[in-house]
């Protein structure tokens, strides 16, 4: 299996902290260690980080648990592989191009007979379970809406319909962004919390590590974390069910 | 105007040296301050490092100069922006997925009337000439190629047709791979060299660093570099000719 991690903020935000602690569970505090991946857009840019190599062990991993980059929307995955050698093509986040939006997505679980999902216009390039079903989800869309969605929401409701049938596959607990909106599919375990004003200071669950948020923040920020488990010890997060979508919007549920 | 850099190696080879020369020149010895980007393929998997910070400011760029990450082939860029803002969506190199494979793309140069430069199946997600470009070649590759073609060597060389073409809209220096096969397309400036057995020392021409290559190889490595200018000030490098294409693959000139 795999964990996923997302981030929705309203203000260019850093990922540091959770990063930090998603880190360790790549081979420390966790055995997912085929391999991590980290997607930071900027508008509609996006920079993917991946490495087949531990994440608890890899340079580049420290790198970005220590160096601030600053988005409003993210989504990093640490890999135990189960379909699909360890290798950078089988490294989550998967991305490409639809309507001229970078998509990107990661995933969480396990399919069986995925060989059966079509696709049309978007092959893979590895040989995951997660990638054949990225690659189904955005040919449905663009058969969906060959010209673009009038409202992009019409997408990701779209989304939620396909990611429904996916689970008939198995366990599919996704998260996928444009950029702007970002979609958490639950197919059996995923939590989000929303930090917003006043804020209060957190505690990492896997390494001991604090962080005071109204140090780092403004008063208008609001900025949504989603994860396979809690990354911290000390606050409520939002457990979602079996079969649940949650679509978040520069930080807010929406 | 920008600077291009190239690699393919016949074994995994890391571009640390190559790579602290063109970060010179993003911001320090040149003025390609707006942003940089490397592409490093592991078989058909490629990440992708980019940033719209000036190269020789940027942390990253300073992991990527001294963290040896192995490839067989690469791709980089710094970018001083003409057409398009500042930004990711406009920091070179672009990647998309054809026939399962992901192409990756670099330009330097600037073109005129790209505007009506035709796309299809590949949209534009930022406002350069070069992603424009970028879109039109792959978007004639599949319609050339609907069902990939029978021989790799032939969609690069409807490439080298194409990229002509280009040529009449300005200039048009160009790097792009599969991961496998790397083309180099001079329009104003280009130079590659291949190092192999015996090999020698190498100094760079953007700051003072020597390397001895056969320190760092086996008798068997074939590497070749591809650069808008020379990278090193000891080497007789072969300059390539207005409207010249030059195919590598695993090091060698084809």
């Amino acid at each position: 299996m795999c964990e996923l991690l997302g981030m929705s903020a309203n203000v260019p935000t850093d990922i540091c902290f959770s990063f930090k602690g998603l880190r360790e569970r790549g081979g420390h505090t966790g055995p997912h260690k085929d391999g991590w991946g980290v997607a930071f857009y900027e508008d509609k840019g996006v920079c993917i980080f991946k490495d087949p190599q531990p994440s608890y062990e890899s340079e580049i991993a420290r790198l970005i648990s220590d160096y601030p980059i600053k988005s409003k929307a993210v989504i990093a995955h640490v890999r135990q592989a189960n379909r699909g050698k360890v290798a950078m093509a089988n490294t989550h986040p998967f991305s490409r191009e639809l309507w001229g939006r970078n998509w990107t997505y990661a995933h969480n679980g396990q399919l069986h007979g995925y060989q059966s999902l079509p696709f049309e216009r978007y092959t893979p390039v590895g040989t995951t379970d997660s990638e054949r079903a990225f690659c189904y989800l955005l040919s449905e869309l663009e058969k969906r809406f060959p010209n673009g969605p009038g409202k992009r929401v019409s997408a990701f409701n779209h989304l939620k319909k396909l990611s429904n049938k996916l689970r008939e596959f198995g366990i599919f607990n996704m998260l996928i962004t444009d950029g702007e909106y970002l979609l958490a599919f639950c197919s059996t375990k995923l939590q989000w919390i929303t930090r917003r004003a006043p804020f209060g200071i957190a505690h990492l669950s896997d390494v001991d590590v604090d962080i005071d948020f109204a140090k780092e923040t403004t008063p208008h920020d609001v900025v949504t974390i989603i994860a396979t488990e809690p990354l911290t010890a000390n606050e409520q997060w939002h457990k979602m069910q079996p079969g649940e979508a949650q679509l978040f919007r520069f930080g807010e549920p929406i």
